[in-house]
């Protein structure tokens, strides 16, 4: 019932920069822009052709999406985006260096605030410089949902309404759906898809800009535990780099 | 009750060629690309910040509304799409040069063509290069629908249904409005608005890449006809030249 591909954004300026980004916006850096082209041309040499497209409120994402449908020829497909597609809000950590962060606090809470599935970083304030009080984008939460920060459980939480309300009803048409987003956003949805536990969901990494397809049985369970990714080679090595980001 | 922003995409590759375009899916030229990013200008300048945004099908429209949006800070905005905001189908002149057509078919058949409210241009062949017959992003228009020919009376006909069904909804919860599109599609919606009988439309012409508003009363009329460019001096001067193309 449906195809279901995920696709990570490129690399960002801040990614470059080896910066806790979260919910700051920032955009895609050269090589990003490039990530996406490529994934655009896996799609068109795949010969999948979504059939619209969900992303977040993230200029990295939604670039992502523009790029790569571009690439395929595809930029007139309809669009949805939301919020809950946005990449885990990183709290106080928001606008820190990794590895700065990784030196000043140690590797234990520098993992845990990183991959524990259930511990947010400290809250931010709402008069820092990298909060998102205030920006219009979010003006239609309310309070209570408006994060200052979030671990990979909030994530969860306030993700897996999109998927059921506004991603499974397009895959119950049948259609092939493309969802731009990020590498925590896309960590809660596999973590759903695929049945991950919250240990387990720790040591899953995500790569960037290689489309990974779920084919979904009629309960939208994936056919294949994982999915399979359009260039599982380059995307094996991804992953590697991944793992060693805020590491020397 | 609520703001209409109109914006006619700049300059394509075939416009600087003096190409009948059409629904022949081209892209913007750099100059295009200039004018967009001076429409987003225009929009920061006026503090006019669209809620929500529509675009065409077509690649010309919708890179308008990403490069203008991304230059306002709104890239994050709501899209939709519609193929009733194209362009009119210019029939069997698409692809065909402006001022050759000019000459081949003289004067009065050449402003016939481009300007009478009922008189389409002859249709295109499904096997002609430049149709869009096939075309995937048109695979769910029944054959009726499917245009192979139009008439400013053709694109009046098409686009309304997608003006009261899409655009008004969304101005009647009092947002801000940015449609997207072509010389024809948003002439048509002018004549609607403006009430412009079907000669004297004929004399109208739109300028690119400058944001034309209009603020509505409760029934969905302009409070002021016609409008209020946000740079009226570029307007005029840009009308000018957009009656002068097929013109040696």
């Amino acid at each position: 019932m449906g195809t279901l591909v995920l696709l990570r954004h490129g690399e960002s300026v801040w990614n470059a920069e080896g910066l806790f980004t979260g919910w700051v916006d920032v955009d895609l850096s050269a090589k990003g822009e490039e990530e996406a082209r490529r994934g655009g041309e896996l799609l068109l040499g795949a010969d999948l052709r979504p059939d619209i497209v969900h992303t977040s409120v993230l200029k990295r994402a939604i670039r992502t999406a523009n790029v790569a449908l571009d690439e395929a020829g595809l930029h007139w497909l309809p669009v949805k985006r939301s919020w809950r597609l946005n990449e885990r809000h990183y709290g106080a950590l928001q606008g820190k260096n990794k590895a700065q962060t990784r030196e000043e606090y140690g590797e234990e809470q520098f993992m845990t605030w990183r991959r524990s599935y259930d511990t947010p970083p400290p809250e931010i304030a709402d008069d820092a410089e990298y909060s998102q009080f205030g920006d219009r984008r979010y003006a239609d939460l309310p309070p209570e949902l408006m994060p200052r920060t979030e671990c990979l459980a909030d994530v969860v939480a306030r993700m897996l309404p999109y998927w059921y309300d506004s991603i499974v009803p397009d895959l119950a048409l049948g259609r092939t759906v493309l969802v731009a987003a990020h590498g925590n956003s896309m960590r809660a949805l596999v973590k759903h898809l695929d049945g991950i536990d919250d240990q387990t969901i720790a040591g899953l990494n995500i790569p960037t800009g290689i489309p990974l397809v779920y084919e979904l049985n009629d309960d939208f369970t994936p056919r294949k535990t994982g999915g399979e990714y359009l260039d599982p080679e380059a995307a094996k090595e991804a992953i590697e780099a991944v793992k060693n980001q805020g590491r020397k």
